[in-house]
């Protein structure tokens, strides 16, 4: 299992499942820094021209995993990650799952892969196919599950993107992966709603994206405070904050924008 | 009412309505930047603070009023203003409202405003009280309305937090305000979504409100796009999308995390 000792001299080779836009913009990521790298893909897709590029692509799932120690899956999804591997021997591999799935999913694929024989190690990705390879975007990806896989393959594993080991849990990964997308989701839906309360009425829009972004950009390191961190008193009192709240579903009506949004947001000025 | 033109070299006269987190705040830096003060609140409640520092307590609004060519309303809600001024004689006056209201609620103060003989600049405060007299804070008020009023009065409106004029629609300084905290509001509930997914995890709370915070920071940018500005090809497929989307609700369903905001939000995961 462990012919990747010789990672820091000779780039050690690896197999990938999944070929959508992220598996690419990894696969590409390995392959230029010299890893012999194995691709498959449900459908051909874009296998050619990562062949072209030098990567074997194998036929079948099966083939895939036969090729390499190490296993890496970028699935659409967790059932797809099991029917791929259903008929693949498991035996002695080392299976890392970039897959996003929910945390009792993963736990759950972890059990399944130790079952068959193979060490396993989760991964969720918090970047955008364009990220990768490009260590200044700021993209990472959280790890968590076996320490002894993650620690094995670290230096493979870091060429697309910075690491983070989150613990041995292996849902640990999928709950940080989930939360921080569940939040930026959320910010992505207020900015929306920004958007929405001020078309028509005759503002710049540039202007306004460049005002929203800065104002968030500004905002968001408060957040930290929800999550468990010192919260800084809060000067801003009951009634001010609902007098505040009540202004921004004003608006929206106002707007005709929907209020589904700020009723689930709840009052978060008065966090401010 | 051009007795403001010696601004640059006496600190002008103003009066002060609303006695509140946010007026003391204001009061405190127009105090300190030797601005003659005068300051009226509902209830006696920080008067006696502010007398101390040198401010002149009216007992009335209307006396308040009377006591200044340039009036700054910072009331609970645009009902407050209109009733705080019922007695006062606007004539001559210019009245700036920075109380938080609707883009409609501002049209309608400044025709009224401007019926009982007053200008009008509408504002909106875009900081919490902690960042007023702190520029380096980076808060600031948009202001929309009389450009005259901004344009005499300028010196001591930027006393307390930068300036920034965005039309001439009395209506518009709310637009941007209630339109960036909205989009605020819904960043904060995605956080505090987050918060709940992890908690009883055992995941630290501070390292992971770093994490959040970090995210958040590094993702905001991307809402300048929202706003109309050139959006970037998403190379996310639907079907990846809706998947990563899935994987969001479930993830809440499994940790009994409420799914109304995702649901909300839609899908922004999409949207990267």
């Amino acid at each position: 299992m462990s012919d990747n000792t010789s990672a820091s001299t000779r780039p050690a080779p690896l197999t990938l499942l999944g070929l959508g836009a992220m598996g690419v913009a990894l696969a590409r990521t390995w392959l230029a820094a010299g890893h012999p790298l194995t691709v498959w893909n449900r459908s051909p897709g874009r296998s050619a021209e990562l062949a072209a590029a030098g990567a074997r692509v194998a036929a079948t799932a099966a083939e895939a995993v036969a090729a390499s120690p190490l296993v890496v899956a970028c699935l659409l999804d967790d059932a797809s990650v099991r029917e791929a591997l259903a008929e693949a021997d498991l035996t002695g591999k080392d299976l890392v799952d970039l897959t996003t799935s929910t945390p009792a999913e993963s736990r759950t694929r972890a059990a399944w892969a130790n079952e068959r024989g193979a060490r396993f190690l989760d991964g969720g990705i918090m970047a955008v196919p364009p990220m990768i390879g490009v260590p200044e975007a700021g993209g990472y990806v959280f790890y968590s599950g076996s320490r002894e896989v993650f620690d094995t393959h670290r230096e493979v594993l870091a060429v697309p993107a910075a690491t983070r080991y989150v613990g041995a849990d292996p849902g640990f990964a999928a709950l940080h992966d989930v939360a921080l997308l569940s939040a930026m989701t959320a910010m992505f839906a207020g900015a929306r709603h920004a958007a929405a309360l001020v078309e028509n009425a005759g503002i710049d829009r540039k202007e306004f994206g460049a005002l929203l972004a800065g104002w968030l950009t500004a905002m968001a390191p408060a957040t930290a405070a929800y999550a468990g961190g010192p919260v800084a008193e809060d000067p801003t009192s009951p009634a001010v904050a609902a007098a505040g709240d009540a202004a921004l579903l004003r608006t929206a009506q106002e707007q005709g924008v929907d209020t589904a949004l700020l009723i689930a947001s709840g009052g978060s000025v008065s966090g401010m």
